[in-house]
């Protein structure tokens, strides 16, 4: 078990070789054996697998290639519509359209998402999360149905992987948890932390090839800038408040 | 590795024997090979084990008995001081004060904590979330010293179980489960997937306990009231906000 976990990659390449369904189910099983709120299971997972809806979602995903090539693609979402719909069925009166209520979902759904990530991994395929769920979740929410109450927060792909990538490195332990409170970082805290990362023949590869000075800088200015953030801050805040979320 | 997951329980009562360091230090080594959004770590983990701290911490979880029981707690935050440390001591300007970085973040903290969850488990040890983090948040953000962008979303307590629950119903894999797009619930689908959960004999004893006429009564008059739900929504929201991730 830890074996796995320890040996995760992000599989950014894949084989054609389809994943069985009895596979797949597998991995869904493990997923909803997740710890979820007070048992209520607020979350959905889309399983997609035509290459007609791939191709819609890929776009979608910013054309990330590895989302055209794995054969499954899993979008997990919070979900209050089944719970909700339940309850007014029961002659209950739902209280869940508001921040809280989505952000219990959320969670609901990426624990499960981890655990079919795992279950994934220890199945032999490979897989990789897109972070771009949240940048377009309105577009991801349209191309599946999604109806109210309904957002997607994370999206798994997985199939038999195409490349043996080495482990990524990892800040230390140290720099990443406090012992019985938070002990912010000083300057030579930072410095001893990312001095490994920094000294990366990779790290100094890609600051060659972007043209920058400092890796951070890669990260400000490149992949994660503060006008992105902010469009897409919108966009999110956005469709919480339209699915029901925000009232 | 499915075994264990597929073998959680959430358990709620622990011994009094204490967790060795080296195995605290496995599961976190554990937690930290999560996927994270663009290797950013954009997560802290607080292990609290001392008492008197501890005590405070069950305060700020309702009390809930376990708090108090479990040798170890672990506090997940969604974490953007440290690397925003790091961008500006490297002559980076960051943009992350807003609600897509938070939540970035806590998709990175979450996916961590169940890496954790099931590194625990299959070292023997029992675990239980606490929902309470996301409601007490800000209480919680002073007796762990959390500064400006830290943010807790969940904690884990763990220790030794001192009881052995039965596994925990789950509603049908295709409850939860939608192939290719989304298919929204008729009556038929609701009644169908919750058939199984209301016929179990605990959720009959649970309706007579509560006197209520329905299992989902227990969740909007009891459990999850729209009441609370609005109050903590908002004070979730002002903490968010107060940390810089809403400006």
């Amino acid at each position: 078990m830890i074996d796995t976990i320890l040996n995760h990659r992000t599989i950014r390449k894949y084989k054609n070789d389809p994943v069985d369904d009895h596979v797949i189910n597998k991995i869904l099983t493990a997923g909803i054996r997740a710890s979820t709120t007070g048992n209520m299971q607020v979350y959905s997972i889309v399983v997609t697998t035509g290459q007609e809806l791939k191709k819609k979602l890929w776009e979608a995903h910013f054309k990330q290639d590895m989302v055209l090539q794995a054969p499954v693609i899993m979008t997990f979402c919070a979900d209050f519509n089944r719970f909700n719909k339940w309850c007014k069925l029961r002659k209950a009166v739902p209280g869940y359209d508001n921040f809280l209520s989505f952000f219990t979902a959320a969670i609901d759904a990426l624990l499960t998402a981890q655990n079919c990530a795992l279950a994934a991994e220890s199945l032999g395929l490979g897989i990789c999360y897109l972070g771009t769920t949240t940048y377009n979740a309105e577009i991801i929410s349209e191309l599946l149905n999604l109806p109210r109450n309904v957002v997607p927060v994370t999206t798994l792909v997985a199939g038999f992987p195409d490349e043996s990538p080495e482990l990524t490195d990892r800040l230390p332990l140290e720099a990443v948890v406090h012992h019985e409170k938070y002990t912010d970082y000083t300057k030579e805290d930072i410095d001893r932390h990312y001095f490994e990362k920094e000294a990366l023949e990779t790290t100094k590869a890609l600051i060659k090839e972007n043209k920058v000075e400092t890796l951070a800088r890669i990260f400000t200015e490149k992949r994660y800038t503060r006008e992105d953030n902010e469009l897409f801050s919108r966009k999110l805040l956005e469709i919480i408040k339209e699915k029901g979320f925000l009232t």
